[in-house]
């Protein structure tokens, strides 16, 4: 069994904001992140798929297609969006945080894969913080 | 004369958007840049002071002041912030890009620094496109 | 269950040095890593935690409150010390190599964890050097 | 347990071409990499080897020793070369992706590590593409 | 004045051989460079451009643009390609060294600029070496 | 004209302390930095040399010949070093900061570069702090 890795990229905004909450609370819960303007990042996804490599070609999955994949069912829906308002996988009053983000991709990613597996997804939101999934 | 670097970090959502043009016009100058909710980045900003070491203490200038400075003027202000929306010393109407940005955080800065000179900025929107100024 | 990374760096000294052995042995078995004279090294900690993403905040562990248990426990122990002499945590005559280090970083935070668990450390010492510890 | 890495990097050309299908096939299914006159790749290498600190030396492995092993078996083979044509442990007609690579690398190395374990390989070819073993 | 660079990537193959000198005269010279089978880079190529921000739209230069024309004159001509065999502004028996390709590569981008202008190129060959270019 | 750059790392300890000053005045001047038992740094050395390329060779200056002066001059006195006390270019009482550094490095350094000139050098401390020197 051999793990392959694909990284792509977006950038997109979001705020951290309980609808239930008074300001103050979601300023003592949220910090900076609960700004009602939004803010923003760079995030870098890699997705990771296993299986064992075929005999002719020595791919697991070939890259490129991967990466077509992943572009399509994840990439082109949240580059240069807005977590919180664009994006239709996103459930209305979910919190758009790495680690709710993470389980979604994986929702959005796992059933268009053939003749490997999703193994695990890294999402990274700054070059300090990152979030990752195995499915389960 | 040596040249000493600090870099600091900060996250924001910004669009480009021409008021005065059509949506259309709009997408078709600024692409996805200028959806109407945003997107975001994690900005990436070396500041180079130069300066002869002093002869004691070995500095051009102590590191941790230089940070404190640039948190102060620009980090503090645009960090968790709208670039559109948020920060008093974008003037309206100005795109937040990464050029233009670059010219006013200068502005900011330089008029706080005491025994050496500001020698030059670099701002990083992304992993591919950065900006460079040296004043004038 | 969703794994949540927070990384946090520190600069420190440090030499290896079995004073039970000759100066020969010592340089033969650590090479220059057992200059009397100290060396050093820009450490970078990953500390990984895992849990179920709280429904509301969307948070395993608000990585604020992970950064400043890190800090706590950890970085304000360690940042610009001599790891052989000023960290009260390293047992005399332990060597701190990474993988020594790393299994005393686990005990001084594991224990200050709430609401999550602790996964996973990972201390890179060089670019070409990093140890990982599970808890066991 | 502790688990320790390091890392080494060497370039190598390569190209990805099934002798018995056509030109045609080959740049359907390899794309650009089926270039008949080669491309080429700065690969970076993850060997993580596990096992418990010696009590006295702190190390699970001598991260110098692990670099020769890693150089002598791999690295000086590899480096600066052909991995179709020149490196003697890649089968004649095997493609030489990532994925197959990595799996001849686990051959070559395990055999000669002593008084700990080959846990885990990862071979980045790219900044975006990367495969990791666990030697089943 | 602000400088703008973008960043692009390309993978390639190469050999440093001069064809009057013998082989060892060859190997002497070049080492492992000289390898007949060839050997190769993933290649990370700045290319900064300057101007003054429009005052409407904030760019020197479109960053998209400057991408589209980076990859129309060479990106497309060498990635995935044998420098030496495969790009046809490579002068014959000129070495395809670093320092050869960001003059070539100069050349190649400059005259295809317009409302602003080309300031350097630099060209990053392995994660060790890199050459910049100024156009004289 | 071309510029070349070769990067180098070595590992050191040092202290900041001015031994005129008291043990108070130190910590208020030097922060960490003045910790009596050292700390330390994982260095990154950025070497530019500038010369027209052989026409023979396409070389300004062999890489790995640059990169043999720069380890013989600098590297092989500081590696895994204290740059306080071990370091013979270092003069008494001068206090080991990266921009004072980085003008004894010169000094080492740019008598022995022959047939191209040094035109500057770059040394990071940490992720976030570096010193450039271009000789004046």
């Amino acid at each position: 069994m051999v793990y392959l890795t694909r990284i792509e990229r977006f950038n997109a905004a979001h705020k951290l904001w309980v609808a239930d909450w008074s300001e103050d609370k979601n300023y003592e819960v949220f910090g900076k992140c609960a700004n009602k303007n939004w803010h923003g990042h760079n995030y870098k996804l890699h997705v990771t798929v296993k299986g064992r490599p075929d005999p002719v070609t020595g791919f697991i999955m070939d890259a490129k297609k991967l990466s077509k994949l992943i572009r399509k069912h994840i990439i082109d829906v949240v580059d240069h969006s807005n977590l919180n308002l664009d994006v239709p996988f996103v459930p209305q009053g979910l919190q758009p945080t790495t680690e709710n983000m993470i389980v979604l991709f994986w929702q959005q990613l796992a059933p268009h894969l053939e003749n490997c597996e999703l193994h695990s997804l890294r999402l990274e939101e700054t070059e300090t913080i990152y979030a990752e999934y195995y499915g389960e």
